[in-house]
């Protein structure tokens, strides 16, 4: 009989099917036993109501996540999971487990603190609150490439061992090339920008590398970097516009076709208003010092405590989750960050805040060749690192823009996770670099 | 007025329509001059018919590559590249260029040795020729992704920097990791077993890192992979019969939206046949021992001269581009490789070889927790290393199997250029590390 997976009994009531799977739990109530059984999708109950039923589980040697398959005959029941259940059982193993997994995984919470969920993370990830977390994940991606494709955007794939530091000397990873120095990329920026001049719409989805040595709740070392590089924009505004597309897109792919993990995490995906509303840099510090009485103004950046601020004032004023701030002083942005031109101090910049935290940067980028020269020579840095990346601009550049979303940055604000490493299959951290 | 895409203007005719992009060609013939712009999609002609019309480009001091927007009015003129051309022009300079670009961009052949391609890449890629073959790899992605996720496949991302070498020590790259040695992954292959366990169904497209100290026209050491790998299979003709359909939507992708690309390439893209043939390795060395008088019998794998063979014999046997080889001997597979059962000297592995060079390994892995303590054994190998590894199989793991396409490797082979450089923006190889 043909294997069906355990979301799709619900449409074959009254049918004999098989299901395969891990054995999710068992319990045995006197006579009549309960098996669960997890598949890669779901887990479906199955009921045995003799101990002959329970076939080779019978004797108790095979234990939780061996591997079984199930036939039975499927029964409406509202008190299971899916509402529906498996009866009149033949049950074959597979794969016999005997020893008892590091971590439960048929509890509801998993019981066991961060490290040894870490530590474990070959087995943990297979519980289904952790594995739908994970898959949302899948779904993110998805939602920003369909939203880019659409919009004629070229996904490409740029290189992660690089000859220069991508933004500074500082907190990059170091390897020996074949007897050279190498480092692995922090970001596809300055690649990014060079193939707006071949396809115009670029995206890539990858990782990037930082070797940042901060040991928190919000930091890894190596992320999944969603990034998008566009031209012919008009300034930052464009750039804006195009986010809240993809912003949109990826919460509408996650509310539409993650539902069954959405309901599981008991998660609702936020509202994004048409138009975000967007504060200038300056004005937002001028509001925080009349609102919270507060005086950051010229700070060359916002606080922690500043976004949370602007955030419940977004939420107040506008009822949205979501604000931009605009206009981020040019001396707290990288070289290549394009002036307001008519407050030249300030950037075509800006931060996407969700719920008072920084969920995004992008801007506008410098397009003129001499601007470029100009701009690193202002930073003190030397141009000959940078002679391939400038070719670009020597040879024509439209003005363009772009931006990056940290996908495990992104999934720790939309799933609420208290720690960014349980966004992601398998972490690296200062301490850990396995599993 | 709204700018428009190139190739969108020919359903615009009569109308007065504005594009924007990159100055491609000029040619001032007399009076009459004919500029060519370059979007990121494709080129249009425009005419300009007198010289006040070409404004800003009248005094020759904007040169090729310039951003340049153009309104005009648009013709039907089957003289024209793509059938349309733009009159009564109003040509505005957006970021003018003087020098002249240091690889001819609008020839139909690009007249540079591959050094200067590689070199001037960020301007290179921008030759429509380049261009076409570098979108090419966004559709075979797509083209992967969209097969895989129709069969309830998740997309996964998995680390690049890992504690111990994948498949042995050698030819890693090898970096300091906040004072402990790692590694970059040269393939996902323990993570997306591990991952079989979590999601059965899981792909991942990503770099892999090969510090192979090999300088040929086939070889780079950084590449994308495209990687599959499933549970609750049979054998490895279970992973056969996927790769048969991934391999055939990856080329349907191509046909169907990418056929501009492949216009300008003048490539076909090859048929699959329904079911692949398939030949037992040693029935394959039998063969050629009859049928080319060279007896390879007993050697432990197939040279590139007996891939050419097999692959002419499929020609002519079966008309096929496409032939499996099956069960390649065990000693030269990677220890998880699952064993033939019957004839334990040979493995549930197979290479797909497409007009007589290999395409595509792959193969069903063993799944039992006490065959791998065996095979880590067998092959002189510590266990400690593995151990995040085989704690999946130690817990409940189903018969798998799955496959590694190389991204390059196949765009080498669809697209017949020479070097596999030539299939990616910014190749890594012993000399090359920038751009």
């Amino acid at each position: 009989m043909e294997r069906i997976r355990t979301v799709e009994v619900s449409t074959h009531i009254g049918e004999r099917v098989r299901v395969a799977g891990w054995l999710h739990s068992l319990r045995r109530l006197g006579g009549i036993s309960f098996l669960v059984i997890r598949d890669g999708w779901g887990i479906l109950q199955a009921v045995a109501e003799t101990e002959v039923e329970l076939g080779p589980l019978q004797d108790g040697s095979i234990g939780l996540e061996s591997i079984v398959a199930v036939e039975g005959v499927v029964v409406s029941e509202t008190q299971a999971p899916g509402g529906v259940e498996l009866h009149h059982l033949h049950i074959e193993v597979i794969t016999p487990v005997t020893e008892v997994p590091p971590v439960p995984l048929n509890k509801r919470q998993i019981a066991a603190s961060i490290g040894t969920l870490l530590d474990h993370a070959a087995i943990s990830n297979r519980h289904p609150a952790r594995r739908a977390i994970l898959r949302l994940a899948a779904g993110a991606m998805a939602g920003f490439r369909s939203t880019l494709t659409s919009r004629n955007f070229t996904e490409i794939q740029t290189p992660k061992l690089v000859a220069a530091a991508t933004e500074s000397g500082a907190n990059v990873f170091k390897l020996d090339y074949f007897g050279r120095p190498a480092f692995l990329a922090q970001s596809p920026q300055f690649y990014k920008q060079i193939m707006v001049g071949v396809f115009e719409r670029v995206f890539e989805v990858g990782p990037v590398f930082r070797a940042e040595p901060h040991d928190t709740t919000r930091h890894i070392n190596e992320y999944v970097s969603l990034d998008a590089e566009f031209g012919f924009i008009e300034n930052h505004f464009t750039v804006m516009a195009l986010l809240r597309e993809v912003i949109a897109g990826i919460l509408t792919t996650l509310h539409e076709e993650y539902s069954a993990e959405l309901k599981l995490l008991h998660l609702q995906m936020p509202a994004v208003p048409q138009e975000i509303p967007h504060i200038f840099f300056a004005d937002a510090q001028e509001l925080i010092f009349r609102r919270y009485s507060t005086d950051v103004r010229g700070e060359p950046d916002l606080s922690p405590q500043d976004e949370r601020w602007l955030g419940e004032w977004a939420q107040k004023e506008f009822g949205s989750d979501f604000l931009f701030v605009t206009g981020y002083p040019m001396r707290k942005r990288p070289f290549y960050t394009h002036p307001d031109t008519e407050r030249p101090e300030y950037s075509n910049s800006f931060d996407l805040l969700f719920r008072g935290t920084e969920l995004v940067t992008g801007g506008q980028r410098l397009h003129l060749y001499s601007d470029y020269i100009a701009a690193l020579e202002k930073a003190h840095l030397p141009i000959e690192p940078f002679e391939s990346y400038l070719e670009a601009f020597r040879y024509g550049m439209p003005p363009h823009g772009g931006f990056a979303i940290g996908l495990e940055r992104l999934l720790m604000q939309l799933t609420g996770v208290p720690n960014i490493r349980l966004t992601t299959t398998f972490p690296r951290d200062l301490a850990r670099l396995t599993p």
